[in-house]
């Protein structure tokens, strides 16, 4: 067994791999230099991807210090380009989320936002496995398109106030390798490297303030509380010191947002709450964040709910789906076929799980197994029989939509017991869906 | 933030590669048939590299259980051919050294050993860093040659009763593939992997017997003596449950074995021993390592030390060099130029860092940075004073030697401090060489 220690011989670089590697295995702190010069040394090739994938398991085992994340995000976004939108006429403010089932919150929000003079730019992406991507939700809409040259954001930003568009590739180049990485390494779920990889794009897009919508429960990435409100504090810590206003809502996700998860069936629940209607958990979601955006941009003050009510959220979405090609009167694809679950008993909804509705959409076409599969506009779950809803034995609890009937029967599968009945009578507490909030 | 939880979408294997990583990275214990799997896989090149290199992090971080190592070991074994020794006239007994400084004790041991009608096959690697590797030492013989097919080494075995050469690429495969990722990776020192590594060569073998001489202290592998105990713990039970008889002595590398390092200076000092002298560290561990693989052999009774003393011992080293196309009678090589390090003060010698004196060697060319580099025979340490023995200001307490004398100024750098002096008259313990033995 031999090892060669001091490894200074093997290469001209200011730091050998190995020893930084060993640094964070057996728990200490990288440096400053270390960072920068890992982060910028995997980008140009010279740090393998085995001796990231270690660096990234250990990091998931060791964790990091809040200097040494914002060290880190700070090298992710030197890697690439930065955005500048201060020569906008509105202030920004933009939204993340850490991503659900029947999250279409993006939709009806950008545009409720920007009715008060506030620009927002949200540069999504695409979903992957059981979670749904805003990009594929708004593909539904006829000819509408997610690509946009900058300049054409710009303008948009301007005119209409509201943009949902694809993220360039030039933004933290490094967060996309690494991404890809720690995506086959079992280390998609270090605290900092997520915090890290979100904080250095919204850092990189320039905007001034920053919400954040930090999923838990069973259908979100982080299934236990404290390990969202850990995330959640690592990125509004980040957000801060990087001088970004970042405020976090640690919300629910146990259950699907709304009655719908599917590209086109979400959007068409957008347009119902930017309507005035839609189901009230979207609603008090898509409300709760408007306040906290407009609140960080320096409009604490607006009646958020009147401009749902009176058609102003309205006007900007067809402005917004117009000005990316989109027809926003055009009808939505609709699956050619459908199967209904049934319910074998009676009783009230205690819970519903998102994760098996969210697999269930997946499997029938909404979803996709790996980036750059197609999606089905159509596909996905209609939810009739929701949480705290009383059930008749018999009753439908959802109707399942796709074009390829042969899909029906392992999303059946996927959602088998989705639904957790209480008996008939059972008085349930109302579901919260803003858990917490952190600044 | 997306994941794809279910993943049996993704391929035809049985596993997937992420799920065995999640498995270990959480605590968890893997299956046989994941080890199994990962294990080939990875052989065959399924199982990326980068996706192994977070497996060995996190087996690193997370351990494994007895079951679990002796499972990766066979997986190990099996990705390779075995050897058979029961054909030989003689029980077979083996020796592995976890490595050192001026470890040089194979060379004496295995002629020894052979001597009372054992076979002794002795599998050997080169030198990497500041350990020596046995190959090269005997490389430093004009003529001798390491690589042997196995009826070459069969018949040697058969006639001579000693073979040292070099361990083809047949056995354990996985492990060569293996190795060579955790020495990039920071994940060298995950004692499972340790000892699977060495364990499956040693299993594949094929020996009857095996002895294990792990070191612990400055200049070896496991400076701490609590993981030297873990991995000799770890490799006896691996070697009880393959059914092969294995004991581990714990022995002291905290200064360099004997007075040389080097290849061709450790050569010298393993003939002292074999004529009946030298120092008394590599006789006391030659001789206890002796009686341990005789005892395993069937042959506890036999008066070792006599075969060292009458030259019975010297007679099996001159045939087993011969053998291999060595002329033990020819003069070994010597360096070109030599520097004295000199005492600045009086004392007696409290410790002498055998990591300072190993990479001293290694900067004056008896070692390699990287695996393929060639060596110089004549290059290395020559220690005269040594643990325990008295100090003149001005003595001189070592030679260097190498071929290249731009190499003293670092090898100077390196051995620096490396001589500990107590005050004149303290009186010091007498070394131990082997702490503890493991069965």
């Amino acid at each position: 067994m031999t090892t060669a220690t001091p490894s200074a011989d093997r290469t001209v670089e200011p730091f050998d791999a190995v020893d930084v590697i060993r640094t964070k295995r057996d728990g200490g702190r990288l440096s400053d230099e270390q960072i920068d010069w890992v982060v910028d040394a995997y980008t140009r090739g010279v740090v393998a991807e085995e001796q990231m994938a270690a660096l990234a398991m250990a990091i998931l085992l060791r964790g990091m210090e809040r200097a040494e994340i914002s060290r880190w995000t700070n090298a992710m976004i030197a890697s690439g380009e930065r955005m500048d939108f201060s020569a906008l006429r509105h202030p920004t403010a933009d939204k993340h989320s850490t991503g659900g089932v029947g999250d279409k919150i993006t939709l009806p929000l950008a545009p409720l936002v920007a009715v008060f003079d506030v620009a927002v730019p949200q540069l999504s992406g695409r979903g992957l496995g059981h979670t749904g991507g805003t990009l594929d939700k708004l593909e539904a809409i006829p000819g509408w398109r997610a690509s946009l040259t900058n300049d054409e954001m710009m303008r948009q930003l301007d005119e209409v106030g509201a943009v949902i568009c694809a993220a360039g590739s030039g933004l933290a180049p490094a967060d996309k390798k690494l991404y890809a990485l720690r995506d086959v390494t079992g280390t998609v779920e270090a605290i900092p490297l997520i915090a890290s990889s979100i904080m250095s794009k919204k850092i990189a897009e320039g905007t001034a303030s920053l919400v954040l919508d930090v999923k838990t429960g069973a259908g979100a990435f982080m299934r236990e509380e404290s390990d969202a409100r850990e995330l959640a504090r690592t990125m509004v810590d980040l957000g801060t010191d990087a001088g970004v206003r970042t405020v976090a809502l640690l919300t629910d996700m146990s259950a699907p947002l709304g009655r719908t998860v599917g590209n086109a069936l979400e959007v068409r629940e957008s347009v119902e709450v930017l309507a005035g209607g839609g189901p009230a958990d979207v609603v008090e979601l898509t409300v709760a964040l408007a306040r906290e955006m407009l609140t960080a941009a320096g409009r604490p003050d607006v009646d958020v709910e009147a401009a749902l009510r009176d058609g102003r959220a309205m006007d900007v979405w067809r402005r917004m789906i117009r000005a990316q090609g989109g027809d926003p009167e055009a009808p939505l694809p609709q699956a050619a076929h459908t199967a209904e679950i049934r319910a074998d008993r009676a009783g009230v909804v205690r819970s519903l799980d998102a994760l098996k509705v969210g697999v269930a959409g997946w499997r029938l076409g909404a979803g996709r197994s790996r980036p750059g599969e197609s999606v089905q506009a159509g596909a996905g779950v209609e939810i009739l029989r929701h949480v705290g809803e009383t059930v008749a034995a018999g009753d439908v609890l959802a109707v399942l939509h796709t074009d390829t009937p042969e899909r029906f029967a392992r999303a059946q599968e996927a959602i088998d017991g989705a639904w957790d009945l209480a008996p008939e009578g059972t008085e349930l507490l109302p579901r919260r869906i803003v858990r917490d909030r952190i600044a």
